[in-house]
This record gives C-alpha cells, structure tokens and sequence, in this order.
C-alpha cells in the first residue's frame, strides 16, 4: 500500500473544505485591505534560494538537480521568489502590494504541527517605509484573525533596533546569541533564558540588566534603557506603527514585547508574531529593508507579514471555530426505481443550474443503499423521487439531520432551493 | 538578475486575478455537479509514480531523491494519487466523487502553451460503472466551458471498445500501432494518418477499410463496422452516455468521433477531449476501469476528465472572454496632504470593513504622483481627501474610467460602496 510521502498528507474531503474556507476568508481578507495575488513556480533556483537561506539551508530544503544539471530546489518560503518578482519587474506600481498563497517545502523533522509540505498565506508591500505600511501589514492580519473567528489572539510586536540599542549600551559583544536567547523567553522561560546568556558567557551583572529590561511591559517603559540614535530610532518606529494600529481599530490585538527577535539574518526593524492560543505560533513577519539590495536589486524598503495555514486549521479545529460541512453537496435526489433515472436527470439539471449543489445515485443501488451513501457523506437534504411522486409532481424533502421531512413541488425549484440553500 | 526556471512562469497580479477567476468559476462549478475538494502532496513516491507512467515517465518527470535516499517525483497529474487514496481509505463513502484543482509538473520541451509547471482541474468518479458517470463528467465539463464563457466548444467522444474491435474484426495486428495514428487524424489529416498506417506496414485494402471507417459521424452508423462482443458493448455505453448526456441538456456540445483514442495504456472505454476552438487540446479524459486494481485496491470502476486550466485561460484571452479588472482594489484615498493621514486610515478601515477594498498613500507622495499610482494600477475609482474635505464632510469621488466626479458624504459608507462596487 502507498502512503504520502513523509512530512506530507493527503486532505479528505472533510478537511479540505475547511482548509479551502481558511484560505478563502484570508484571501478575501486581503484583497480588501489592497493587496493583490501574486504566483511564483514551486521550484526556484538554487542560488535564488541560497540568497536568502545560505549555504547551510540546501540541508533543510528540497534540492535537486534537473536533467540538464539545473540545480533547483522546491520554495521554502515566498519572499525570495518575492524579491526575484519585483527585480525582474521595474515597470510594477509602488509600493507593490502583493498576497500568496500556497505550499512551501521544508526538509524538517515531521512532527506535531510541523510537515514538509505546509501552506503559507503571505502580505509583503514592497517600496514604502516603516510606518503605515507595517501597520497596515498587522491590521490585515488582525482583520484575518477575526475574520477566521478567532477573538482571543494577539500580535506580539517588537522593533530589533531597541533589542539590539539596549545589549550594545551595556557592552554585550556577541549582540546576535544573546538576541538568539532572549527570542526564546515565550518557550524557555526566565531561568532558561539567563541559564542560556550564562552559558554564552556574558557577565552576571549584564545578564541582570537584560532580565530587567525584558521587564519592560510598555514601549514607553523601553524608553531609558535606550539612548543612542538607533534605540530612539526604533522606539520613534514603533510609536507610529501602534498608533496607525490603532487607528485601523486594533489596538487591542497587539502587545510591544522586548524579547521579540525573530530571524536574524533577515530582519532589520519591526517584527510581529502572531498568537492564536495555541502552543505554536500561527504566523509572523516583520520588516526587511535590505533584502531587495541583496538580491540585486536598488536599495528598497520592505516590510511583510505571513499567516501559516496548517497551524491556523489546527488552532479553528482546537477552539472548534468550524462550522464547515462535511460535503459541499447540498440535495441527494433517492430513487426509488431506475424508471426515474431521466426524470432524476433533468431534476438534478434544473437544480444544479440554479446553484443547488446536487447528486443522485449513479450505481443502480436500492433506496436503502442510497440512503445509507447520503447519510455517510453528510449530505444535509434527500429528495425520494419514485413514480408515484412524478405522476403526482410533488415529493417528500427530507432534513437528515432533524429527520423533518416536508412536502414539495417538483416543478418549483426556488422551492427546494429556499429549503437547501 | 534571477529569473524563474525554464519552462515555469511568474504571474502578475493582472494575471493571477484572471487565473483565480478561471479556478473559482471550475471549482464552483464542479461543487455544484456534486464532488467535493481532494488535495494531494506536491510530490510522490516515484514507485507510485512509475505505476501509471511506467519506467520511461522518469525522463519526463522531476525525479529527485530526498536526503534519505527516498526516490521521490513531482506529481505529472493527479489519478495516480487519487488512485492511492482510494487505495488507503476504504471507508470513503462509494461512489468516490472528487475534484482536484493544482498544479503539476512536467520535463517537458517548453513551447506554445506548453509549460514545465501548469495547472489541472480534474473531477473523477470511483465506482461507478459505465453510464451516469461518464455522461456527468461530460455534463460538468460542458458546464465549466458554458460558465467561463465558451459557447462554440464542443467535446469529442469515442469508445475504444469501438475502434479496437472494428481494428480485430478486419484482421488488423498492431491495433495499438494503428490506433495511434487513427488518433492522429485530427492532427494530420487523412493522408498522414494513410501515410503513418503504411509506414507501419498495415495492407492497403486494410487502410482502405480504416478510412473508410474513420468517415463515420453517427455512433448509428459506426454499428456496421463492429459485430463482436466488444464493439456491442462499446456501442451501448454511448449510446446511453449520450442519452443521459441530452437529458442533462449537452447534446449540442458533444460529438461522437470514431478517431478519438488517447492514452493507450490508461484507458478501457469511453474517452473525452474538449475542443475549445484554439489549436491545442484543453482538456480530456475518459473510463480507466483497470487503475484502481493496478494500484493493489479491489477491481474498481472509474472515469474523470480534467481540464487544463493554463490553456483554457490563453483560449479565453484569444477570445476576448475576461472582463476581470487589473487590481482587485475599488478605491484609492488620495491624501492632498499628510496632516489627514489618520482620517484616511479611520475612512479606510470603515470602508474595508464594508467589504469595499481600498487603499491610500503609504510613501507620503504629492497628489500628482499618487493618481499616477492609481492610474498606473487601474484602481477604477479615487476619493480625494484634504482639510477642505474633512471640514465639510463631503469629498468628490472621481471615476477613472469615465473621468465622472461625484460629490458624496464622508459620513456615508454606503453611498460611496453602492458608486464603486
């Protein structure tokens, strides 16, 4: 017997629909607050790959040549195809405001909540600096949250210029572990963290002004643990943002949290990282200034933030925010005999012709075994259409869930669809 | 400078939104026709894989091993999948109705319309014999080119029941070889199919008989050809495939064509193709009633056809048949100065919320260049707002197209949503 590869998965039916209902809330999401879609191929060069990832990422991602020796590897995350987009493009409107959604591929260890094939759903605008657009950013996300149901989340929001302002002003020299420590504080707790900066050998009286500053709950409070111009500069950044957030109306969903650090190669200022209530988070971005240069590009601002599809059907799944069917198909036409079969033809037309998401049996089976399929596929309504019922035009339309059955007219199909629909 | 691998392509905004609306109208379509979404990893075992292409699919395939040695390959299509999800999960509710939309993968000589990455829509019925299913398929089918707007397609229909057992009866021994040049016929014409037959050493007083055959036009007419069992049967199945084809209301749409063979090793009956008026196919299909036993599952009928979804959205730009719009976004703010930054963040977000997608300036430009902007994107409306504006409450919106202004009320969402959607 074959199974899907590993790390990969095959979505039924039942899940799928409420896979396509996340993806279709978030894209609609998106497309209203400006953003359009954009595709790029599964597969990118290598090198494009490596640009972003490194040398050491061709371990944690699908690489491999094709028959003329390209070296390819499946995308492991949209932004390199992104930036590769909007090189190859000079004539593009900016900003560029632009959405994707789709599979990404990563080599890693399978486990809970984590899969080698996984989908991501991504907002970039490319061109404006930080400000609106990093606002705008979260309160698409936010609108997203909300949209998908959700009412407990939150945005964690930190800038890296203050992180990293605050270690240099008290003379740590390796600046990106101790980053590296600090961003664990949500997993690893107090003790681990400083546990960690020990063993990293930074100085015990550092290490308790790093706890301290890790105190600090507002970004007004991160104002006198800084005061070189890039701490004031990112702090002066952060006001703006929470203040346009607050104008899209969500200053609830968002919190300033120091110890936010996230990718360090990638990242030059604002970052967000989303919770969803459950023990993973359930998205993330922040703002990437270099990267457009880096990939040949002129010099251009960017700032992005990505939903994670798998772990946002899982979160709806845990807090049971599903209202989703198990089919799409709304009517099962029974037959009571095959000498019907025409009259259940035209039926069906007539019905699907006006939206109604309608089946009847295609196997010749007994009303019973009819029955029996409908029920295990959950479709909501059954119409038992005999000979009796067509000499008569009407016919019994039956609620399989509430067992209600009522009496209908075969010849008025806005009827049945005002039941089904 | 980067650019995407040979043989795949980026899709911009204006072409991803003609894309999208070619997906959604097929995928709502095919919900309507009672199957339900399914969706497969991007890749597969390649045992799996070789089962329906056999050894020699691997040059034409991503073939690639994972760090573990795993043989792996980009999917070529879908029923090999479908076929091993059937396979592993056999209480699915019988008959097995599925769609899957998505793209698949081919090492393929990269040419015009023909693409190393291109998308599928496919629907497939498991377990159903011949007759219903075949002519549901085909109904689906024909409703997916009717609602994206093709009216002069049409789907050619043959039985290779019909055209093998017309090839044993008159004594013909490379039936495979003469099918498919008889397939060809379409291609190059009548006197390269003689030619091919020829070339293959087939008798002319043979040929003759071929050709003549290949006149017929009427599934009545073709009863003269065949007298065996198979051709009997083969004639039967049409004829009711298109009886349930005309109560669904297609019959103009079909046309039974005796040289229509396709996939030799894949299918055992009834095939499909859809013509829709450019010079490549845009999809097909057919009965593939041995597959699901191929794959280790229980001796399993099936038919399907897909569509491809690459050619149908080039068919439908030849044709002029898009009306979408180049952004997705209604109305554009335009900030006669900064200091009315927030009002436009607070109008926006109202207006978002109100389903009306919407954006304003993020780079603090000058009034001139943000129409630019919006001119540049197509963004068909522009809301002009100033100090002047938020003073009086009311602002002009202007229609791009027309160039049409109209005073309305800041205040009143509605009035501004019911002129730009």
């Amino acid at each position: 017997m074959f199974q899907p590869p590993r790390g990969t998965r095959d979505f039924l039916p039942e899940e799928m629909i409420r896979r396509q209902y996340v993806i279709s809330i978030i894209s609609n999401v998106f497309e209203k607050w400006g953003f359009d879609p954009l595709d790029t191929p599964a597969f990118e060069d290598w090198l494009l790959l490596s640009k972003k990832g490194g040398e050491a990422v061709k371990d944690e991602i699908y690489y491999f040549k094709d028959k003329s020796d390209r070296e390819l590897g499946l995308r492991f995350e949209f932004t390199a195809s992104l930036a590769r987009v909007f090189a190859n493009n000079p004539n593009l409107p900016k900003p560029f405001r632009r959405y994707q959604v789709g599979p990404v591929w990563r080599y890693d260890r399978p486990g809970s909540g984590r899969y080698r094939e996984f989908w991501q759903a991504d907002v970039d605008i490319i061109g404006a600096p930080a400000g609106e657009a990093d606002a705008l950013c979260v309160a698409a996300a936010c609108d997203a949250m909300q949209s998908l149901g959700f009412s407990e989340f939150f945005i964690r929001i930190n800038n890296r210029k203050i992180s990293k302002a605050f270690l240099m002003s008290i003379g740590v020299d390796k600046i990106n572990d101790a980053l590296r420590s600090i961003d664990k504080l949500e997993k690893i707790g107090k003790t681990g963290v400083v546990k960690e900066l020990k063993d990293k050998d930074i100085a015990n009286d550092k290490i308790k002004k790093i706890m301290d500053f890790l105190e600090t709950k507002k970004l007004s409070d991160a104002r006198k643990f800084v005061d070189g111009e890039l701490g004031k500069e990112g702090i002066a950044e952060l006001e703006t943002i929470f203040e346009y957030i607050e104008n899209f109306g969500f200053a609830d969903y968002v919190k300033f949290d120091v110890s936010l650090v996230r990718g360090l190669e990638y990242y030059t200022g604002p970052v967000f990282e989303i919770n969803a209530g459950i023990n993973v988070s359930t998205g993330g971005g922040g703002r990437y200034d270099n990267m457009i240069e880096d990939f040949g590009g002129k010099p251009t601002p960017a700032t992005g933030i990505s939903l994670g599809i798998d772990r946002l059907v899982l979160a709806m799944e845990e807090k049971k925010l599903f209202k989703t069917d198990k089919t799409k198909t709304r009517l099962y036409i029974a037959l009571v005999t095959d000498s019907v079969l025409k009259e259940a033809i035209t039926l069906s037309k007539r019905l699907i012709a006006a939206n109604v998401a309608t089946e009847f049996d295609l196997m010749k089976r007994s009303l019973s075994k009819e029955l029996d399929y409908a029920n295990a596929k959950g479709i909501p309504f059954v119409l038992v259409l005999g000979e009796k019922e067509i000499a008569s035009g009407k016919a019994k339309l039956r609620n399989m869930k509430t067992g209600e059955e009522k009496e209908i007219s075969l010849s008025s199909i806005e009827e049945i669809k005002k039941i089904v629909i």
